[in-house]
């Protein structure tokens, strides 16, 4: 079954993998141009957004990484980072970016978890590789350009909780043998408009508040980044 | 006499495994809570931290990843992850954290060498793996999470040096042919013990403090990060 | 042709090889002391940035990464953490690091596209492997120190360039069936004397600065790190 949706869905899938990795690159280049990286940092970081979800998934998998196989899957990057690099505009079509990072979110959390499925891993860590798949390269993205990621921090609107809903749907489907192209298509249109949703009504997830009143209180050896005391431990020249 | 020992201590490994895992997930998860990541970013920073050290060096050996087999391996850490984001208490556990941190780290330098030795690495190369098993969910966890990995600088107590130490003995206990579950078991306690007792009484490795001096005197191009120079290559918009 | 290229090159690649890790841990060595790392900080930043690209390579290509099978990979960072831990006259030799880094630098991207090559990956797909092999280690390091790469920020001279510039030229060479021992020296020295002069005569690449403009036009939601107003997202105790 698993097999047959992946022939069914040859054919559209390739082209909808490209757009999808386009949409991460450009979410990228945005990055990196914002962190003044030159043309080829900024090609750097649109190549790590758009495939470094897929790449860790394939290394996991221990099958040969698309990424580096196929033409397409390295170019969409670039042209990417043509767009946002020479073309300034680009930078004020916030809202297309958001709306194209949460297609391809929706896509990627499904596709992941499908192709994880069809290498024999079980329903958690299938979900587990398909949420890595989607949010991966923006985590790496994040790091190489030294920001916190967003997808990780509380004042963000939700991006993680869509594509857990999405690959956690997809294991679902695969357990009741409903794992169709047309579900599984249905399952990335949900995390799409998840996403969207939670993109126009700024859903955040809740932050552990407790936390820093505990610390205040108990006067707890760990510090936040914002208390001053963290950085007299290493004695500066500015004193 | 690997493979038997493999044999022998595979009843109890799996269980040790996960409360290695467990602990630390949990230093990961107090991190992110620190930095104010939302549940599910706080998730991940657990993931990464209990299982970052044992992914890396499952991908070097080119094995199937046990922490996406096994569901043991992925629940640890989202218990862990549930402990520490809604018990607001559990923050002040700071004394039994870092003791569950140190047996972690006694025993994955143990096991992660001997996993090394298993698959047919020389000595050397084993024992790097198992440090790098032992510290490397913790570096993967701080560099998410955008600190500089504690295990790394100069005023955090020893933290690397037992893994070493660990590692080291027993890629020698290999090579005299005296490794047995016993005498891993000690290995593992001596590091144990040597992290607990670095701990308490605050050793340090040295750092290069010539360094510093050195670059004051010749005025060095490499300079430090609290230099206020190096920010004005940048120019700012604040002045 | 790959094959017989690699049979002769053997000899003379392994030393060669070495040095070019040796170079590569240098500069990692010297940015962790700069960070203030301690001993065992400073050695894994050393094999990082040694050994970083090739794992990565390997990884990628799938094959046994060569830094955990022989020995020599695993000492050259080691000699090279030595040397600047406890050698404070290392530091102020930057002209020699300088030229050890662009000969790894022009090394190192030839034979990671030839090895990327020679394991069947398409000319595009090899030579992107190649920059990654060069550059990685140095990307991996940075990240680790908390620094934004050098190599991807727009105020350093030409890095990436070089590296882009070498691997092209064996993809090239290979489609032309001109790769030999000879012209494929040629081309790591070309890249060699293109980074020299990058470093001589402060090449650099255009960043985007339309970017910046656009952004304080637009008053868009992309804001650059130094903005005062992203820190105001997370109220801080100090207010």
């Amino acid at each position: 079954m698993i097999h047959s949706l992946h022939g069914i869905a040859g054919d559209v899938q390739y082209p909808l993998d490209l757009v999808g990795v386009f949409a991460f690159a450009v979410c990228g280049a945005l990055i990196a141009t914002r962190e003044d990286f030159d043309f080829f940092g900024t090609l750097l970081l649109a190549e790590a957004a758009g495939l470094g979800g897929g790449l860790f998934r394939d290394l996991v998998l221990r099958i040969q990484p698309v990424a580096f196989t196929d033409l397409g899957y390295a170019t969409a990057p670039f042209l990417a980072t043509l767009l946002v690099f020479f073309n300034s505009r680009a930078h004020s079509w916030d809202t297309a970016w958001d709306v194209a990072d949460a297609g391809a979110l929706g896509m990627f959390c499904v596709t992941g978890t499908v192709k994880a499925l069809q290498h024999g891993l079980n329903a958690p860590a299938s979900a587990a590789l398909g949420v890595t798949t989607a949010v991966g390269g923006g985590v790496v993205c994040s790091v190489l350009a030294r920001e916190i990621p967003s997808s990780l921090i509380w004042d963000r609107d939700l991006y993680v909780v869509p594509a857990v809903c999405g690959a956690g749907l997809v294991t679902v489907l695969h357990a009741t043998s409903t794992l169709r192209v047309a579900t599984a298509v249905a399952v990335g249109l949900l995390a799409f408009a998840l996403r969207l949703t939670a993109l126009r009504l700024k859903w955040r997830t809740p932050r552990s508040a407790l936390w820093r009143r505990t610390a205040a209180r108990t006067g707890s050896r760990h510090r936040r980044r914002d208390d001053p005391a963290r950085d007299r431990l290493i004695p500066t020249s500015k004193t």
